[in-house]
Protein backbone atom coordinates (compact mmCIF):
# COMPACT_ATOMS: atom_id res chain seq x y z
CA UNK A 1 0.00 0.00 0.00
CA UNK A 2 1.23 3.23 -0.68
CA UNK A 3 2.31 5.70 1.92
CA UNK A 4 -0.18 8.51 2.33
CA UNK A 5 2.13 11.08 0.89
CA UNK A 6 2.25 9.16 -2.16
CA UNK A 7 -1.16 9.13 -2.49
CA UNK A 8 -1.26 13.16 -1.54
CA UNK A 9 1.03 13.58 -4.42
CA UNK A 10 -0.51 11.50 -7.13
CA UNK A 11 -4.09 13.66 -6.08
CA UNK A 12 -1.87 16.80 -6.96
CA UNK A 13 -0.47 15.02 -10.22
CA UNK A 14 -3.67 14.38 -11.53
CA UNK A 15 -5.17 17.50 -10.04
CA UNK A 16 -2.52 19.60 -12.04
CA UNK A 17 -3.23 17.53 -15.22
CA UNK A 18 -6.74 18.45 -15.55
CA UNK A 19 -6.15 22.09 -14.76
CA UNK A 20 -3.89 21.80 -18.15
CA UNK A 21 -6.29 20.11 -19.57
CA UNK A 22 -9.07 22.53 -18.85
CA UNK A 23 -6.67 25.43 -19.48
CA UNK A 24 -5.96 24.11 -22.79
CA UNK A 25 -9.18 22.41 -24.34
CA UNK A 26 -12.06 24.00 -21.93
CA UNK A 27 -14.76 20.72 -20.61
CA UNK A 28 -15.27 19.75 -24.00
CA UNK A 29 -11.44 18.57 -24.63
CA UNK A 30 -11.61 17.17 -21.10
CA UNK A 31 -11.29 13.08 -21.56
CA UNK A 32 -9.65 10.65 -19.54
CA UNK A 33 -7.40 9.89 -22.46
CA UNK A 34 -6.00 13.83 -21.95
CA UNK A 35 -5.52 13.66 -18.67
CA UNK A 36 -3.69 10.24 -18.62
CA UNK A 37 -1.53 11.86 -21.65
CA UNK A 38 -0.92 15.01 -19.45
CA UNK A 39 0.43 12.63 -16.78
CA UNK A 40 2.19 10.34 -19.19
CA UNK A 41 0.28 7.66 -17.73
CA UNK A 42 -2.45 4.78 -18.62
CA UNK A 43 -5.79 5.65 -19.46
CA UNK A 44 -6.17 2.65 -17.30
CA UNK A 45 -4.60 3.96 -14.22
CA UNK A 46 -7.24 6.49 -14.44
CA UNK A 47 -10.11 4.98 -14.42
CA UNK A 48 -9.19 3.52 -11.37
CA UNK A 49 -9.98 7.61 -10.16
CA UNK A 50 -13.13 8.27 -11.91
CA UNK A 51 -15.19 5.68 -13.01
CA UNK A 52 -17.16 7.62 -15.28
CA UNK A 53 -17.26 10.97 -17.50
CA UNK A 54 -19.75 12.58 -14.46
CA UNK A 55 -17.03 12.27 -12.32
CA UNK A 56 -14.12 13.31 -14.13
CA UNK A 57 -16.22 16.54 -14.75
CA UNK A 58 -17.39 16.85 -11.02
CA UNK A 59 -13.49 16.26 -10.17
CA UNK A 60 -12.44 19.25 -12.38
CA UNK A 61 -15.44 21.15 -11.06
CA UNK A 62 -13.45 21.36 -7.83
CA UNK A 63 -10.22 21.66 -9.43
CA UNK A 64 -11.31 24.82 -10.79
CA UNK A 65 -13.05 25.64 -7.65
CA UNK A 66 -9.98 25.26 -5.61
CA UNK A 67 -7.66 27.49 -8.10
CA UNK A 68 -10.32 29.93 -8.51
CA UNK A 69 -10.49 30.03 -4.02
CA UNK A 70 -7.20 30.27 -3.72
CA UNK A 71 -6.64 32.90 -6.59
CA UNK A 72 -4.41 35.91 -5.61
CA UNK A 73 -7.46 38.83 -5.30
CA UNK A 74 -6.22 42.68 -4.92
CA UNK A 75 -6.74 44.09 -1.50
CA UNK A 76 -9.75 46.02 -1.93
CA UNK A 77 -8.35 49.82 -1.55
CA UNK A 78 -11.54 51.53 0.25
CA UNK A 79 -15.73 49.94 0.77
CA UNK A 80 -18.45 50.74 -0.92
CA UNK A 81 -17.77 51.51 -4.71
CA UNK A 82 -14.11 51.20 -4.69
CA UNK A 83 -14.62 47.61 -3.13
CA UNK A 84 -16.78 46.69 -5.57
CA UNK A 85 -14.63 47.58 -8.68
CA UNK A 86 -11.96 46.08 -7.20
CA UNK A 87 -13.89 42.76 -6.69
CA UNK A 88 -15.51 43.01 -10.41
CA UNK A 89 -11.63 43.73 -11.83
CA UNK A 90 -10.85 40.34 -9.98
CA UNK A 91 -13.15 38.38 -12.15
CA UNK A 92 -12.88 40.47 -15.27
CA UNK A 93 -9.75 38.30 -17.74
CA UNK A 94 -7.21 41.29 -17.39
CA UNK A 95 -4.46 38.83 -17.32
CA UNK A 96 -3.54 36.30 -18.92
CA UNK A 97 -4.27 33.78 -15.91
CA UNK A 98 -7.32 35.36 -15.20
CA UNK A 99 -8.30 34.94 -18.84
CA UNK A 100 -7.65 31.55 -18.61
CA UNK A 101 -9.91 30.90 -15.24
CA UNK A 102 -12.34 32.99 -16.72
CA UNK A 103 -12.24 30.23 -20.20
CA UNK A 104 -12.66 27.45 -17.76
CA UNK A 105 -15.44 28.50 -16.25
CA UNK A 106 -17.20 29.93 -19.53
CA UNK A 107 -16.58 25.98 -21.02
CA UNK A 108 -18.15 24.62 -17.88
CA UNK A 109 -21.34 26.00 -18.56
CA UNK A 110 -22.55 23.47 -21.57
CA UNK A 111 -21.70 20.41 -19.06
CA UNK A 112 -23.57 22.22 -15.77
CA UNK A 113 -26.95 23.00 -17.84
CA UNK A 114 -27.11 19.67 -19.50
CA UNK A 115 -27.11 17.82 -15.97
CA UNK A 116 -28.92 18.75 -12.90
CA UNK A 117 -26.26 17.76 -10.37
CA UNK A 118 -23.83 19.69 -12.09
CA UNK A 119 -26.61 22.47 -12.60
CA UNK A 120 -27.23 22.86 -8.84
CA UNK A 121 -23.76 23.30 -8.36
CA UNK A 122 -23.40 26.17 -10.71
CA UNK A 123 -26.84 27.91 -9.27
CA UNK A 124 -24.99 27.74 -6.03
CA UNK A 125 -21.99 28.95 -7.06
CA UNK A 126 -23.39 32.34 -8.54
CA UNK A 127 -25.70 32.90 -5.57
CA UNK A 128 -22.25 32.87 -3.57
CA UNK A 129 -20.88 35.16 -6.04
CA UNK A 130 -23.88 37.83 -5.77
CA UNK A 131 -23.39 37.26 -1.91
CA UNK A 132 -19.80 38.45 -1.82
CA UNK A 133 -20.67 41.66 -4.01
CA UNK A 134 -23.98 42.25 -1.87
CA UNK A 135 -22.05 43.95 1.00
CA UNK A 136 -19.69 46.23 -1.18
CA UNK A 137 -23.60 47.12 -2.97
CA UNK A 138 -24.88 47.93 0.43
CA UNK A 139 -21.87 49.56 1.60
CA UNK A 140 -22.00 52.41 -1.56
CA UNK A 141 -25.69 52.49 -0.78
CA UNK A 142 -25.55 53.07 2.52
CA UNK A 143 -22.25 55.82 1.72
CA UNK A 144 -24.70 57.72 -0.48
CA UNK A 145 -22.19 56.53 -3.82
CA UNK A 146 -25.21 54.74 -5.22
CA UNK A 147 -28.43 56.97 -5.21
CA UNK A 148 -31.06 56.92 -2.27
CA UNK A 149 -33.20 54.28 -2.72
CA UNK A 150 -31.27 51.98 -4.73
CA UNK A 151 -32.25 48.33 -4.94
CA UNK A 152 -29.49 46.22 -3.87
CA UNK A 153 -30.85 43.12 -5.32
CA UNK A 154 -31.38 44.19 -8.49
CA UNK A 155 -27.62 46.81 -8.61
CA UNK A 156 -25.96 43.35 -7.08
CA UNK A 157 -27.66 41.29 -10.23
CA UNK A 158 -26.96 44.24 -12.90
CA UNK A 159 -22.96 44.24 -11.58
CA UNK A 160 -22.59 40.54 -11.94
CA UNK A 161 -24.21 40.23 -15.14
CA UNK A 162 -22.43 42.95 -16.92
CA UNK A 163 -18.77 41.10 -15.61
CA UNK A 164 -19.86 38.01 -16.73
CA UNK A 165 -21.14 39.03 -20.39
CA UNK A 166 -18.07 41.54 -20.65
CA UNK A 167 -16.20 38.33 -19.83
CA UNK A 168 -17.41 36.62 -22.51
CA UNK A 169 -16.84 39.58 -25.24
CA UNK A 170 -13.59 39.12 -24.13
CA UNK A 171 -12.51 36.15 -24.41
CA UNK A 172 -13.55 35.79 -27.97
CA UNK A 173 -12.28 39.53 -29.03
CA UNK A 174 -9.20 40.44 -26.74
CA UNK A 175 -8.08 42.93 -29.64
CA UNK A 176 -11.12 44.57 -29.23
CA UNK A 177 -11.33 44.11 -25.75
CA UNK A 178 -7.25 45.00 -23.82
CA UNK A 179 -7.50 44.72 -20.21
CA UNK A 180 -8.17 49.01 -20.16
CA UNK A 181 -10.67 48.98 -22.65
CA UNK A 182 -12.39 46.55 -19.99
CA UNK A 183 -11.88 48.82 -17.41
CA UNK A 184 -13.05 51.95 -19.17
CA UNK A 185 -16.34 50.36 -19.81
CA UNK A 186 -16.83 49.25 -16.33
CA UNK A 187 -15.73 52.49 -15.04
CA UNK A 188 -18.45 53.92 -17.32
CA UNK A 189 -21.08 51.61 -15.95
CA UNK A 190 -19.93 52.36 -12.45
CA UNK A 191 -20.21 55.97 -12.72
CA UNK A 192 -23.67 55.44 -14.17
CA UNK A 193 -24.93 53.44 -11.86
CA UNK A 194 -23.34 56.49 -9.25
CA UNK A 195 -26.13 58.87 -10.97
CA UNK A 196 -23.24 60.34 -13.17
CA UNK A 197 -23.33 60.71 -16.77
CA UNK A 198 -21.59 58.51 -19.00
CA UNK A 199 -18.85 60.31 -20.73
CA UNK B 1 -30.05 9.41 -57.60
CA UNK B 2 -32.62 10.83 -55.48
CA UNK B 3 -35.08 13.23 -56.58
CA UNK B 4 -33.99 17.24 -55.58
CA UNK B 5 -36.84 17.24 -53.22
CA UNK B 6 -36.00 14.14 -51.29
CA UNK B 7 -32.37 15.77 -50.86
CA UNK B 8 -33.77 18.79 -49.29
CA UNK B 9 -36.35 16.56 -46.97
CA UNK B 10 -33.77 14.95 -45.67
CA UNK B 11 -31.61 18.41 -44.90
CA UNK B 12 -34.21 19.20 -43.16
CA UNK B 13 -34.74 16.20 -41.50
CA UNK B 14 -30.86 16.32 -39.94
CA UNK B 15 -31.55 19.85 -39.39
CA UNK B 16 -34.39 18.99 -36.97
CA UNK B 17 -32.55 16.50 -35.38
CA UNK B 18 -29.93 18.78 -34.66
CA UNK B 19 -31.87 21.36 -33.28
CA UNK B 20 -33.66 18.50 -30.92
CA UNK B 21 -30.06 16.88 -29.82
CA UNK B 22 -29.05 20.98 -29.13
CA UNK B 23 -32.02 21.64 -27.20
CA UNK B 24 -32.26 18.86 -24.81
CA UNK B 25 -27.88 18.10 -24.42
CA UNK B 26 -26.33 21.32 -25.71
CA UNK B 27 -22.96 21.24 -27.49
CA UNK B 28 -21.64 18.50 -25.18
CA UNK B 29 -24.19 16.39 -25.91
CA UNK B 30 -24.53 16.67 -29.73
CA UNK B 31 -23.09 13.60 -31.19
CA UNK B 32 -23.35 11.58 -34.18
CA UNK B 33 -24.59 8.47 -32.39
CA UNK B 34 -27.65 11.10 -30.63
CA UNK B 35 -28.45 12.55 -33.92
CA UNK B 36 -29.02 9.58 -35.53
CA UNK B 37 -31.30 8.20 -32.83
CA UNK B 38 -33.23 11.68 -32.82
CA UNK B 39 -33.86 10.48 -36.99
CA UNK B 40 -34.38 6.95 -36.28
CA UNK B 41 -31.51 6.31 -38.99
CA UNK B 42 -28.02 4.90 -38.91
CA UNK B 43 -24.63 6.51 -37.75
CA UNK B 44 -23.66 5.21 -40.87
CA UNK B 45 -25.84 7.26 -42.92
CA UNK B 46 -24.96 10.50 -40.66
CA UNK B 47 -21.13 9.91 -41.48
CA UNK B 48 -21.89 10.54 -45.03
CA UNK B 49 -23.00 14.05 -43.97
CA UNK B 50 -20.25 14.20 -41.26
CA UNK B 51 -16.87 13.30 -41.68
CA UNK B 52 -15.74 14.42 -38.43
CA UNK B 53 -17.47 16.11 -35.27
CA UNK B 54 -16.15 19.36 -36.19
CA UNK B 55 -18.53 19.57 -39.39
CA UNK B 56 -21.32 18.32 -37.15
CA UNK B 57 -20.52 21.19 -34.58
CA UNK B 58 -20.50 23.41 -37.40
CA UNK B 59 -23.47 22.36 -39.47
CA UNK B 60 -25.26 22.82 -35.61
CA UNK B 61 -24.12 25.96 -35.27
CA UNK B 62 -25.57 27.13 -38.93
CA UNK B 63 -28.67 25.11 -37.75
CA UNK B 64 -28.31 27.57 -34.25
CA UNK B 65 -27.89 30.52 -36.75
CA UNK B 66 -31.33 29.75 -38.83
CA UNK B 67 -33.28 29.52 -35.33
CA UNK B 68 -31.80 32.58 -34.36
CA UNK B 69 -32.26 34.27 -37.67
CA UNK B 70 -36.06 33.39 -38.00
CA UNK B 71 -36.54 34.12 -34.37
CA UNK B 72 -40.24 35.88 -34.33
CA UNK B 73 -39.04 39.42 -33.16
CA UNK B 74 -40.81 41.72 -31.39
CA UNK B 75 -41.97 44.84 -33.40
CA UNK B 76 -39.69 48.32 -31.92
CA UNK B 77 -42.29 50.26 -30.16
CA UNK B 78 -40.24 53.30 -31.43
CA UNK B 79 -37.10 54.48 -31.89
CA UNK B 80 -34.42 54.92 -29.16
CA UNK B 81 -34.33 53.47 -25.96
CA UNK B 82 -37.67 51.87 -26.99
CA UNK B 83 -35.85 50.16 -29.32
CA UNK B 84 -33.42 49.08 -27.62
CA UNK B 85 -34.89 47.88 -24.87
CA UNK B 86 -37.34 45.48 -27.04
CA UNK B 87 -33.69 44.59 -29.00
CA UNK B 88 -32.56 43.38 -25.28
CA UNK B 89 -35.70 41.92 -24.29
CA UNK B 90 -36.05 40.17 -27.34
CA UNK B 91 -32.30 38.29 -26.14
CA UNK B 92 -33.49 37.55 -22.83
CA UNK B 93 -35.13 34.15 -21.50
CA UNK B 94 -38.52 35.74 -21.11
CA UNK B 95 -40.24 32.57 -23.10
CA UNK B 96 -39.50 28.58 -22.79
CA UNK B 97 -38.21 28.82 -26.58
CA UNK B 98 -35.81 31.53 -25.94
CA UNK B 99 -34.44 29.94 -22.78
CA UNK B 100 -34.02 27.12 -25.23
CA UNK B 101 -32.31 29.06 -27.85
CA UNK B 102 -29.91 31.08 -24.77
CA UNK B 103 -29.17 27.40 -23.66
CA UNK B 104 -27.97 26.45 -26.98
CA UNK B 105 -25.79 29.45 -27.56
CA UNK B 106 -24.04 29.26 -24.50
CA UNK B 107 -23.67 25.34 -24.43
CA UNK B 108 -21.61 26.48 -27.92
CA UNK B 109 -19.48 29.06 -26.50
CA UNK B 110 -16.72 25.88 -24.88
CA UNK B 111 -16.27 24.35 -28.36
CA UNK B 112 -16.26 28.16 -29.95
CA UNK B 113 -13.39 28.67 -27.18
CA UNK B 114 -11.42 25.63 -28.13
CA UNK B 115 -11.19 26.06 -32.06
CA UNK B 116 -10.16 28.94 -34.15
CA UNK B 117 -12.44 29.25 -36.67
CA UNK B 118 -15.43 28.15 -34.56
CA UNK B 119 -14.24 31.09 -32.32
CA UNK B 120 -14.14 33.60 -34.92
CA UNK B 121 -17.05 32.87 -36.54
CA UNK B 122 -18.23 33.57 -32.80
CA UNK B 123 -16.59 36.94 -32.57
CA UNK B 124 -18.33 37.68 -36.07
CA UNK B 125 -21.37 37.08 -34.50
CA UNK B 126 -20.93 39.44 -31.65
CA UNK B 127 -20.03 42.03 -33.26
CA UNK B 128 -22.68 41.65 -35.83
CA UNK B 129 -25.18 41.73 -32.96
CA UNK B 130 -23.34 45.22 -31.32
CA UNK B 131 -24.13 46.66 -35.08
CA UNK B 132 -27.72 45.81 -34.49
CA UNK B 133 -27.73 47.57 -31.12
CA UNK B 134 -25.93 50.54 -32.23
CA UNK B 135 -28.29 52.25 -33.97
CA UNK B 136 -30.90 52.67 -31.22
CA UNK B 137 -28.22 53.61 -28.81
CA UNK B 138 -27.31 56.41 -30.76
CA UNK B 139 -30.53 57.09 -31.99
CA UNK B 140 -31.13 57.49 -28.24
CA UNK B 141 -28.37 59.41 -27.57
CA UNK B 142 -29.33 61.80 -30.36
CA UNK B 143 -32.62 62.02 -28.77
CA UNK B 144 -31.34 62.93 -25.73
CA UNK B 145 -32.91 59.68 -23.79
CA UNK B 146 -28.92 58.93 -23.06
CA UNK B 147 -27.30 61.38 -21.74
CA UNK B 148 -25.31 63.99 -23.80
CA UNK B 149 -21.32 62.88 -23.99
CA UNK B 150 -22.06 59.16 -23.84
CA UNK B 151 -19.89 56.89 -25.24
CA UNK B 152 -21.85 54.78 -28.28
CA UNK B 153 -19.58 52.24 -28.14
CA UNK B 154 -19.21 51.66 -24.53
CA UNK B 155 -22.56 51.92 -24.09
CA UNK B 156 -23.62 49.35 -26.50
CA UNK B 157 -20.77 47.26 -24.89
CA UNK B 158 -22.58 47.52 -21.55
CA UNK B 159 -25.88 46.29 -22.67
CA UNK B 160 -24.88 43.59 -24.69
CA UNK B 161 -22.51 42.27 -22.02
CA UNK B 162 -25.60 43.27 -19.18
CA UNK B 163 -28.07 41.07 -21.23
CA UNK B 164 -25.71 37.85 -21.89
CA UNK B 165 -24.60 37.70 -17.99
CA UNK B 166 -28.19 37.78 -17.35
CA UNK B 167 -29.03 35.58 -19.18
CA UNK B 168 -26.45 32.60 -17.95
CA UNK B 169 -27.55 33.99 -14.12
CA UNK B 170 -31.24 33.29 -15.71
CA UNK B 171 -30.46 29.99 -16.99
CA UNK B 172 -28.86 28.57 -13.99
CA UNK B 173 -31.62 29.63 -12.17
CA UNK B 174 -35.14 30.42 -13.52
CA UNK B 175 -36.86 30.31 -9.66
CA UNK B 176 -34.86 33.67 -9.03
CA UNK B 177 -35.15 35.19 -12.41
CA UNK B 178 -38.63 34.58 -13.79
CA UNK B 179 -39.79 36.76 -16.86
CA UNK B 180 -40.62 39.92 -15.02
CA UNK B 181 -37.80 39.69 -12.84
CA UNK B 182 -35.07 39.85 -15.47
CA UNK B 183 -37.57 42.76 -17.53
CA UNK B 184 -37.85 44.79 -14.17
CA UNK B 185 -33.68 44.19 -13.67
CA UNK B 186 -33.23 45.48 -17.34
CA UNK B 187 -34.98 48.58 -16.56
CA UNK B 188 -33.63 49.70 -13.39
CA UNK B 189 -30.28 49.19 -15.77
CA UNK B 190 -31.39 51.98 -18.61
CA UNK B 191 -32.66 53.92 -15.97
CA UNK B 192 -29.70 54.36 -14.71
CA UNK B 193 -27.40 54.75 -17.88
CA UNK B 194 -30.39 57.25 -18.77
CA UNK B 195 -29.24 59.14 -16.08
CA UNK B 196 -32.30 58.39 -13.83
CA UNK B 197 -31.78 56.93 -10.17
CA UNK B 198 -32.12 53.32 -9.71
CA UNK B 199 -35.50 53.33 -7.84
Amino acid sequence: MPARGDHEARRRDVSEAVWRVLAARGFGGLTLRAVAAEMNASTGLLTHYFPSKKALVAYALDVADERTASWDRAVAPAPGMAALRTALMDVLPLTPEAAVMNRVWVSSWDGSLGDQDLGVRETERYERWRSRLRPHVQDALDRGELPAGGDVESLTVTVAAFTHGLVVQALFDPDRFPAERQVAVLDDLLRSLAGGSAD
